[in-house]
Parts: C-alpha cells; sequence; structure tokens
C-alpha cells in the first residue's frame, strides 16, 4: 500500500487519472469482469451504506415505505410511455433466454422502474383512501453506457428510486420539493456538497417527466456533477398505465405522482469535492473509520493506551485499531489514503510524556495532545475537519461561478477556468442542442433563488426570460 | 380489507391456498409481470429489513464486511467450476443483447456470486497477509424455477451471500460452523422458528462444495424448508479460480473458502409456520408494526389518551395509529391480519374506567388495563406472546417427528403425518435418487447432536452409519 500511494498522480496535472488513482488506492472498487461494471470493494460499499441510512431515515419522516420490485420488466410494459421508452431504448440491457431456451419475449434489466409500480398501482389504487402511496427501494438498475467511470458512469450502478402518487396535484408537486429539500441537506450537511440547485430545462429532464428538479454539484476541477434529481410527472404516467381512483365526490381521476433518486455517483462527488493528492478526504459522516488508532509498537504500555483509547472513543465514533503485523509506516499510509478523518499515533516515547500524536486528514497536522484531552480534543477537531471540507469546496465553487452574456463570453470563460456560468437562455431545445453541438457543454439547472430577468438569449438573440447555468459535466 | 379477510381459506382445510390467502391479504406481496417474480410490498419487504438488520450485526461480529459484486456473470467465467455451472446451468437468465445490438458473449444474471468472487480475488489475494477476506453481500440473484411460490420460490429472490477466504483449513471449515450458530440463533431467538441442523447428504449438498450445513424449519403441515446454509469449498473454488497466497514460510499454497446465504424464503418460514386462520403471526423481533392503537372514535379525550399512549410506547416499541377515516372494525381487521402482536384499543366507555382493551395477536383475547399499568403490561405480554409463538412451533415438531427403520415403515408415516422422520440411510446418492423418485422426499441433514449408530440403510439395507432426517420440503 505503501509503495501504491506514490502512484497517485498530483491532482493539479491529471485530474482524471489522479480520481482513478485515489479510488483504486483507497481500495473502493476495481471493475467487474463485464465492461463497465463495478466491484463495491468493503470501504466503497461501507460510504454507501452510511449514505443509505441517513437518507432512509429522511424518507421516512415524510412516510416513505420501502419495497421492492423486480429486476426485469417485460418489453410490452416498457412501450406504454413514450417519451420514457425513447429515453432508455438504446442502454437497455436484455434477457432473451433462460438456460437452453429462448423467451417468447424480450425482458429488459430495469434501467428505473417507474413501469413497474405504475403498472403495479393501476390494480392496487382504486379509491382516494389508497392515496398517496410513497414507496422507494434501494437497488440495482442498468443502463449500458459506452464511456464508463469508476462511480460517475457504470452500466450497473446501486441507487435508491422513490416513486410516490397524490390524489392532488399540489401533494405531488410538494413531495417532489420535499425531496429536492432532503437531498440538498444531504448534500450540505452530511456529504459536504455545496450545491446549487434548480429545475432543469426541457431539453435535460427526465424523459416521461413535466418538471425535473436536480442538485449540482461542482468539482474541484470546475466540472459539475448531477448529484440527485426529483421529477414531477402531473399525471403522464397515471395515464399511460390509466391509473385512476375515485376521489371523494366519487368521480374518476387521474393519480398525480413524482418520481426521485440518488445513487452511488455521490460517491464520486464526494472523491472529486474533497480528496487530495496524498489520497481520499471524507466527510466524517460518511466515513466508514473516522478515528484510526495506530501504534508505534506492540509493547505492553503502547497496547493497553491504545486499546482503552479504543474502548473509550468507541461510543460515539467508528474506532479501528489495526493490530496486523503490517508496519507502523504502512499503517499510516493506509489511515492517510483511505482518508480516516483523525488519526492517533501512540508511542512510548509520547507515552512518557503522558501525550499522544493526533493528525487531521484535512490538514495533516500533528498535535501532541494529553491522554486525559484526548476525547474532547477530537469532538472539537472532527467537527472542524467537516467544515474546512465544507469552506474549501464552498470556496472552489464561488471562485469558478461566473456569469456570460453571450455565447463567446461564455466559451472563453469555460476554455480558461471551467465552473457555473449563469447566462440568460431562451429555454428552447434546439437552441440547447446547437450549444451542446458547439461546446460539449449543456445546461445544469434554473437555480432557485436566482432572479430570472428578461434579456436576450445568450446563444440565439431570442427574448429569454430565463437565467440558466451552463457548464461542463460529467 | 375486511371482506378480503373473510376470504382466508381455513388452514386445515387448504393449507396451501391458506398460505396464499395470508400472503396476499396481509399485503406482503403480489406477482410482477414476469412470470415467478415477486413485488414485496411494504409490509413484507419491512420484515426483510428487519431480519436483515439483525443478521448483519452478527455477521460483523465475525469481522465480516460488506460487499456488492456486478449482476452479470460472462458464460467463460462461469464455466470455470464444472459441478457448480452443471448445479445452476437450466436455471440462468441470460442477456444476449443491449438496445439492439447482439453481445459477443452471453451474460448471465447471478444465481449466486462465487465465481465472481473468487475471479476478483484470484488477482488481490497475495499473501497470507491478505486473509482471512470475509465479504458479505445483500443482493438479488436470479434462479429461472418452473413452479413458484409466495417467498418460497421464486425466479427472483434477494437475499445475502456472504463469502470468505482464509489460509488455514481448519478456520475455513470454522467460519462454517460459525455462521451455522449465527443462523440457528437468528431462526430459534429471533424467528421463533425450532429448527433442526446438520449437515447436508452428497445428494443434496451445494453445486461444488466440499460440504454443506443446513438449518430445516418444520412447516405447521409437517414439510420441511431449508432456511439457511453454509457451505465449506475446502480448496475447490480455489483451485478452479487460482487463489494461492504466499505463506508465512514462503511457500505458495491455494486457500481454503465458504459461503452462505440466509434468503426472502425465510418470511414464507414463519408465515407457515406461526400464522393462523386469522391472518398473519409475527414473531415481535421482525413485526414491522409492534403495537397497533385503535381509535374508536376521533372524540378529543379519545385521541389525547392515544397520542400519549403512542407517544410513551414510541421509544420502545415500533407503534402505529392509524388516524385514516378508515371504520374501527376496519382497522381491527387490518391489525389482526396483519400479525401486529399487540393491539390496543382506545375507547370513550373504558376511559370512564381509566383503562384500554389490550389484546394480543396469539390469544386475540381481550383485557382491560388500568392506563398506567399499560407499558409494564405490554412488556410482559409482548414477551409471553413470543414465548408461546416458540412453544407452538416447537410442539408441532416434536409431534411431527418420528423414526422408521424401513422404507415402509418411513411411507406409511410420511403419507399419514408428514414430519421429519429419522432413518438409517447409506448415504449414496443413487440410493438417495432412488428414495426420491418412490416417494418425492429426499433428505434434510445429517443431524447435529443425534448418536449417529451403525445399522442397515432404510431404503437398500446395506450397512450404513448414518442416522438422516428425511421428509417432504418446499
Amino acid at each position: 500500500m505503501a509503495n501504491k500511494m506514490e502512484k497517485i498522480t498530483l491532482r493539479d496535472v491529471d485530474f482524471s487519472q489522479w480520481y482513478t488513482d485515489v479510488v483504486k488506492n483507497a481500495g473502493l472498487m476495481e471493475y467487474g469482469p463485464v465492461k463497465g461494471t463495478m466491484i463495491f470493494k468493503p470501504h466503497g460499499y461501507a460510504i454507501w451504506e452510511l449514505i443509505q441510512k441517513i437518507a432512509d431515515i429522511e424518507f421516512k419522516k415524510l412516510g416513505v415505505q420501502n419495497v421492492y420490485f423486480p429486476l426485469l420488466i417485460p418489453e410490452k410494459l416498457f412501450l406504454a410511455e413514450k417519451e420514457h421508452v425513447e429515453g432508455f431504448a438504446p442502454e437497455l440491457a436484455t434477457v432473451t433466454k433462460v438456460g437452453d431456451k429462448n423467451l417468447g419475449e424480450n425482458l429488459f434489466i430495469r434501467p428505473t422502474s417507474e413501469v413497474l409500480v405504475a403498472d403495479f398501482l393501476s390494480r392496487e389504487i382504486n379509491s382516494y383512501r389508497d392515496l398517496p402511496v410513497k414507496y422507494n427501494q434501494w437497488a440495482n438498475v442498468m443502463r449500458w453506457e459506452k464511456t464508463t467511470r469508476p462511480f460517475l458512469r457504470s452500466s450497473e450502478f446501486l441507487w435508491q428510486e422513490g416513486h410516490t402518487f397524490h390524489s392532488l396535484k399540489e401533494e405531488a408537486k410538494q413531495m417532489t420539493l420535499d425531496i429536492l429539500e432532503v437531498y440538498k441537506k444531504l448534500a450540505n450537511d452530511v456529504l459536504l456538497l455545496p450545491v446549487i440547485s434548480g429545475r432543469k430545462t426541457e431539453k435535460e429532464k427526465f424523459a416521461g417527466a413535466k418538471e425535473t428538479y436536480t442538485i449540482e454539484s461542482l468539482m474541484y476541477d470546475g466540472q459539475s456533477l448531477q448529484s440527485g434529481t426529483s421529477h414531477y410527472f402531473e399525471d403522464n404516467f397515471a395515464k399511460a398505465f390509466n391509473i385512476k381512483f375515485q376521489n371523494k365526490n366519487q368521480k374518476e381521476e387521474y393519480a398525480y405522482s413524482s418520481s426521485w433518486g440518488i445513487s452511488t455517483r455521490l460517491i464520486g462527488a464526494i472523491i472529486m469535492t474533497h480528496s487530495d493528492d496524498f489520497g481520499l478526504v471524507l466527510p466524517s459522516k460518511v466515513a466508514p473509520i473516522q478515528i484510526s488508532i495506530i501504534a508505534i509498537n506492540d509493547s505492553q504500555e503502547v497496547m493497553t493506551v491504545s486499546n482503552d483509547l479504543k474502548t473509550k472513543l468507541n461510543s460515539s465514533f467508528r474506532v479501528e485499531l489495526d493490530k496486523s503485523d503490517k508496519s507502523f509506516g504502512f499503517k499510516i499510509s493506509e489511515a492517510e489514503i483511505k482518508g480516516v478523518p483523525i488519526r492517533i499515533e501512540v508511542g512510548p516515547r509520547d507515552l512518557k510524556d503522558g501525550v499522544v500524536t493526533i493528525s487531521r486528514r484535512d490538514l495533516r497536522n500533528k498535535v501532541q495532545i494529553k491522554l486525559a484531552e484526548v476525547e474532547n480534543y477530537i469532538n472539537k477537531e472532527i467537527l472542524e475537519h467537516d467544515k474546512n471540507l465544507y469552506k474549501k469546496a464552498l470556496k472552489n465553487r464561488t471562485d469558478k461561478t461566473f456569469k456570460a452574456k453571450t455565447l463567446k463570453e461564455y466559451v472563453s470563460i469555460i476554455e480558461k477556468t471551467p465552473g457555473f456560468v449563469l447566462v440568460p437562455f431562451c429555454g428552447e431545445i434546439e437552441c440547447e442542442n446547437d450549444v451542446k453541438q458547439k461546446t460539449s457543454t449543456n445546461s445544469r439547472c434554473i437555480p432557485e433563488g436566482v432572479e430570472q430577468t428578461k434579456s436576450k438569449c445568450f446563444n440565439c438573440n431570442k427574448v429569454s426570460s430565463l437565467m440558466v447555468y451552463f457548464a461542463r459535466a460529467y
């Protein structure tokens, strides 16, 4: 591992190679035998489990119930919602046989489960009393991708997909926005990603949705990463799947629906926002190991203190004390590269003075702390560690947020310092396709909290009433 | 729901129909659009989540780490272990194309992930320092089944699969047995299934394993349900996938491995062991709702007491207070059919006497309890509820456990009162195939804790040194 660490490319030299090096050396993942599939190693999967736990609690506060729908979708079911199937058709992995036998019809591995949920609920929902339905599932999905990248883009990925149905339009819309709030809080407070949020343009919204809301994080290199989306369907899916209910006035109505998801992409967002040339840096709330205690030797005194510290800290933190015969230096490197927020070194010389040496991963400092003060010190420093990560990420975003009025201005910014660029935009699909073709960038969102003023579209010059963030994106 | 409840077939009249009726009316599952696939509805999935949480803690105590391996396995990888592929070949769902394009090779949806883990570890393991590896994943798997049955047998099911590799033979064997202990405790103490356990015969062991250990529960109808298995591979998979490591003496050795799993079948086991003519009966530790508070009307007094009870009980139990406009009778039926262990009815007449009416699901009794004593009473009664479930299940098993010396004796028992039948058995595959063909039953396990005496095989009369349980099985 110590040797492996030297292989991390410098972040400012080759960001893309740096990312792969960090991912591999931190032991987060390896590629699977099928192109574009991922093996989540323990350290990588543990980050996902922590994200799951935190998000799941928030969903349940909104009355969401977990369910599990099947992996396979019959072709004919998928064809019911036209825009939806067009959005996914080229990426669908298809089961055509079992053993030696050909199946009569094609079965798609789910790229998302709207159609399964809608088909099921068309039989379950009869009355307003059966609504709202608020389902969520934590599952694997598959979208065959041409180019893949660890966590960001893989043929199979893990995610949660929420699907809700309501008797009232406004309730469905509110659910869409409530989830956006959950995602914003998760990103800002837990993952320490200072996201921007807002509505997607016509071009960028989800296949089949009326409106799509998004949170977008800015990576260290100035590219945007879509980090969570929440879709409002109005009655699109209810109409396609005939989901009707009798309302309180005994009249039949179509139900209103939303869907929303976050995925293992978030792990990529964390890495590309916080990590450095020495490996992973992790927000403490999703760090599988929050404190690593490293004994300099295995003398009785050192081991007693190390064990005592572990016992004491274990009640508030996820603590590891590696007792293997790996070298001291190796263990230090490992804690660093794996992004452990706090490292405690316990050595005989320090112990003579009644101290241990504590390092914060973000600062890579070394401070000697009296044994009796260790717990208080760590309580304080782990908060500072997190504050510092957020502050740095916010500074990066602020430094890389710009305005432009013309395509020329926009291009010169994007080419010099990639980042979020706020531009006046007409909002039309054709115009956005044109921008995409000219610049290989697209819109990220129509931001909340930014004044939407009338102006000329930065690309087509038509009158525009939208202010929109464009950026390069993963 | 009240109407639906009337549709439950009596358990003693038609056990199979009773089972389906309970599953559907309790809102546990519905079939998916692809034959043999299942939709886990909220109440069914919540039971699985509770099982997961409890089992996951026990695995972690044994040093197991969660991971996630890809869904798809390339055909050529699957062919490496011969017995293994033969065991699964006819059941493999196969992806042959993506979008319009045919893939060059067949990709199987995992029926289990031994080959993926082994292939991966052949690159990861070099030294004894890299061992042991103790992986587990909670995942969906697919085995195409001809006949399907809710929870017991479906094309896709949810499970956990553990995969461990060790530098020492004895350590791998011990891991196999440690997991068997975890499964036994989970079954007995949490799910209240009085299982028998032991080793599988040559015929019944897992494809590719050296030894398979199992826990077997006896359902109410006297049929056995394999409820968890733990496999010891010796170095079979290490040889097939070339997993070598340098031992402490710098010599190369093959690693030793185990794998083990429990699945959503356990939900079926719980239902078929504990439930009754009135619906689901659930062990309290896996009951998604442990206490249901039902307000007889929505007067201020009744609602205040109901809300107070909910707040008070919420800290120790999973409590529900349904405030919908469904009728009182409907809510009572719903709590019963969904297997809520404790039901509290709050009504104005009772409140005049300072009492509420409490029912235990297993007894279907009604007891008036003073408000101040509710918490103590429930603490006691929920334990009694669970004890009673275990006692009844154990009585059923004891009443239906028999001995036989000849095939004739065996058949007459099985035909009269299905159950576990202990017989002297030669252990040979041909002989067991013969028994299977004659009786449509097979061996369940070579039990632990039963004296293994020399005798004549109950079928072929050869000298036999094994005492083996045979039974009808799901």
